[in-house]
């Protein structure tokens, strides 16, 4: 038995594109390495409330077909009530809500414990400015 | 190092409205700050089946698009299949699953580790009726 | 104040539909009495990107208008660009996306501190082949 550990880090991001998919699994993956922690969970967690953390896997169609899908569940419109505010990006806040803003991976033996094709995205539905995502390792 | 330690509380609801959001983001930050845990996480989850916990905006049009949202993708409709029962809240489930029944808020230096515009929601889709949410901290 | 701990095990599938809703709370309950952990978390995950883990209720009507609801958000459909790698599965991801792949349950006085309805799902979109769910139990 160990005592419990914790590290926290921030990945920042600003994309090019008002929409974009990252693949973050390997800035995540180093994090859990240089935490030391060998058994335990990594909180990946969107701090902004319209962007998304999700897992799945990394084939580039596939991500052309998660935009279309969230963009004909949540789409881009500008009669949103949150409009009245000045912002044109209600669309993002569902997009958001709809893939979830956060995930929480397994670390057994000091990796990520997944299987065959997980792979981390950083979903960005408001880009071109300054966004962060909070990485919180937790275990032994 | 410290070990870890872990504090259990329980929010009660009873909404006046069958659906209504109510930010609950105080609560469970005094919950966090009582536990006197600096590191970690917390866990908020709603122990019911027609209700879900999301993190977003504490803006009211925002709350109002959620709204109409959540019911144009899971309509209220008398012809689920769960009614046979004698239930009339199908619609709620699936309000329940499209926003997530919880939310895990990561914790650092005490208080939570949140972007500029989080907030904690309890969405309510069967309410005037008694209904719990368990927020759990884990950490040290 | 005790020290931390942690227990891993991993739950197979193998459906004999291509879709399959399986109650998974028995067999997470009993690797959490088996682990000795009181008080802390157990994260449910499945190891892949066709399938979801999620806690609602164990109604059959319901569990069909879950199916029916999913496949009219995320149909079935030979058009997805996914599809140009040879696979037919498109829907599963998104189907898996809209569920979440993974749920986290509070632990209570050694027990799944759930509500009175919540039972956990593992829910299959691409079944008739071999698939895993991980379960992690982190406490003390």
């Amino acid at each position: 038995m160990m005592s419990m550990r914790t590290t926290t880090e921030y990945l920042w991001f600003n994309t090019k594109s008002h929409r974009e998919y990252l693949n973050i699994t390997q800035q995540v993956s180093d994090i859990v390495a240089k935490s030391g922690i060998k058994e335990g969970m990594v909180l990946v967690s969107a701090m902004h409330i319209t962007a998304a953390v999700y897992v799945n896997d990394a084939e580039e169609g596939l991500i052309q077909d998660i935009d279309e899908w969230l963009e004909r569940l949540a789409p881009y419109n500008m009669h949103y009530r949150h409009h009245r505010t000045g912002e044109t990006n209600g669309d993002a806040h569902l997009k958001s809500l709809l893939l979830h803003h956060e995930a929480i991976v397994p670390i057994t033996n000091g990796k990520l414990d997944f299987g065959p094709w997980q792979q981390i995205y950083y979903a960005e539905f408001d880009g071109q400015r300054k966004k962060r995502v909070i990485v919180k390792v937790i275990g032994e």
